[in-house]
């Protein structure tokens, strides 16, 4: 243990210094209570709610260098967005984030505050989702990895899975897409990539996009409230529009046909497309991370409030924008390398 | 994608041939189909029974050449190991354990092989355990990474956690402990870690040390039965009999007295330490990995069949063995570095 006298400026107190258990108390001390009733973070398991009597569970990793940069990204954005990419697919199943359990892998050598503000964005976006952080574990290695897991309730509903859609249903989203996409353009463009700054010269439409790239705002009760209203099919949009519809496409054994002027919001990545020389459509239909949900209704009019009709299901296969194939980019591959 | 002509024997499938959609086709297919009324992977979550209306959950990371090392294990050991470690942490809350999520984070220059066999190992242990795999995410890394998260049910037992022993009760175990940490001195003394590797003048008692260290296999029941029994606390010994130990002193406030030579399944242990010229004490105090389940009970009487008494709770904290402070490894702390 080292005194906090012998810490200067200069030597901020790393995780080796901390120690495994020091560094998980630092991390239990900035995470708020566990709600009554439950076993959070401490015993060899945690004891949660599931008062559906089934549970949902969804898992993602995050890689440093390939999912976030920690010297594009601040941490607590990290955070934020690792939580709420897996809390989104809780939403997309129709259910009710309840919790999240996560592993971080870190070198010995990176700062203590670092690992609490990830955390601390982590605890933040599972506030906003109604979800509490309810197990962890920390362990060392030479690249940062982060490990989500995050679990939902379906309230008596059923769960809406991607192959429940049908020729004749609309498709319809819960919120803007491409402005991640955007954002990471414009941060590009402005050789400003560097954790937090920001272009005084940036427009608020410019502010938007980054912040939509730097911590994704899913709209987590969208995806309850299309199941209530009867969706065939949902998804959450992390890989870019059309290849995430193309999952619901195959899973289902039908066409999408997505018109790209009922896409909603599309004005100011038409303004920020037009300053850069960019294609908005490029960012719209093929860019990721937005984490808004996709989802198919058997009709326009049950389509809730909040979502926009953008396309409608035929009978056939594949995706198609404005009727035609999409000659775009249709998204990730995370093992792709160049053709030999 | 490549053809399968143009595969030689000199060039196994890497990952990165397969691509991120052909992967996980490809450990699709080596899964079990999934039990009736679950969905598993291929949707955004999996949805699982919980019929208890509580649902137990625990993670775990697992790193390339910090908790396994590819040119020492078989891949299929690996995915015993990694499922098995935590399928025991469900069962030290006194649950059942019913799924498994797994993370893999892997270099695209990896043989796909690797990949499936670890898969393999952790369905066969997941089999073991009447678990299945719900859920997944693969993507790709320097560094190999697996992560786990274990989910349980209750059935309507209460959880068995580490805060509850009482001055007055027993401690007991559920196997025998430090034949891992024996396994992997056999091995190193052998010069023997490559992976698979046996020498032709191993004694039985040798082999079973190291298949211990190699593929850990919790006795899941115990758990459940443990509590049924009315156990005051529990844990999964996974970084030491002392340092597991002294979680339940801590949680619970007690001080717990351990008789060395009460430690069932021994007499291997001392077998091997006299061959290799070490001290079998070690190995069975603080040698992790084994994961057997330690708990205590308000009195000798109720320790279920299988479990053997070690030891008793009493006024004070931390750990004793034969009443005295015990002085060799207390366990692992995974960020320790040399003191300066």
């Amino acid at each position: 243990m080292i005194s906090r006298e012998s810490i200067s400026k200069d030597a901020p107190i790393t995780i080796s210094d901390f120690g495994e258990f020091g560094l998980i108390s630092a991390i239990r001390a900035v995470l708020p209570p566990d709600p009554a009733g439950v076993i959070g973070i401490g015993d060899d398991g945690a004891v949660l709610p599931a008062p559906d009597g089934r549970v949902v569970a969804s898992t993602d990793l995050l890689i440093e260098g390939r999912h976030f940069r920690p010297d594009w990204s601040a941490a607590t954005d990290i955070g934020v967005k690792a939580a709420a990419q897996n809390l989104a697919d809780i939403a997309a199943m129709g259910a009710v984030p309840t919790a999240l359990l996560f592993g971080l892998a870190i070198p010995g050598t990176l700062t203590a505050a670092w690992v609490l503000d990830v955390t601390k964005g982590m605890v933040a976006e599972c506030q906003r989702a109604g979800a509490f952080i309810a197990g962890g574990d920390v362990t060392s290695s030479d690249q940062i990895m982060l490990a989500i897991t995050a679990l939902g309730d379906l309230q008596r509903r059923d769960p809406v899975i991607r192959s429940g859609a049908r020729p004749g249903d609309v498709i319809a989203i819960s919120g803007p897409v491409g402005r991640s996409a955007a954002g990471l353009a414009v941060l590009q463009a402005s050789g400003l990539q560097t954790s937090g700054v920001a272009d005084p010269n940036w427009t608020a439409e410019l502010r938007a996009m980054v912040a939509a790239h730097r911590s994704p705002q899913p709209d987590y009760p969208a995806g309850p409230a299309a199941a209530t209203a009867g969706a065939t099919a949902m998804i959450d949009i992390s890989d870019g529009l059309v290849a995430d519809l193309g999952h619901i496409a195959t899973a289902s054994g039908v066409r999408l046909d997505v018109g790209a002027g009922l896409l909603p919001g599309t004005d100011p990545l038409m303004t920020v497309a037009a300053r850069l020389g960019s294609d908005w459509r490029e960012w719209a239909l093929g860019g990721g991370e937005d984490h808004a949900l996709a989802a198919t209704f058997p009709d326009a009019s049950k389509v809730p409030d909040g979502w926009t009709v953008i396309g409608r299901v035929d009978r056939g296969t594949g995706v198609l924008v404005d009727s035609r194939q999409w000659r775009g980019s249709p998204g990730w591959d995370h093992f792709a390398r160049p053709h030999s």
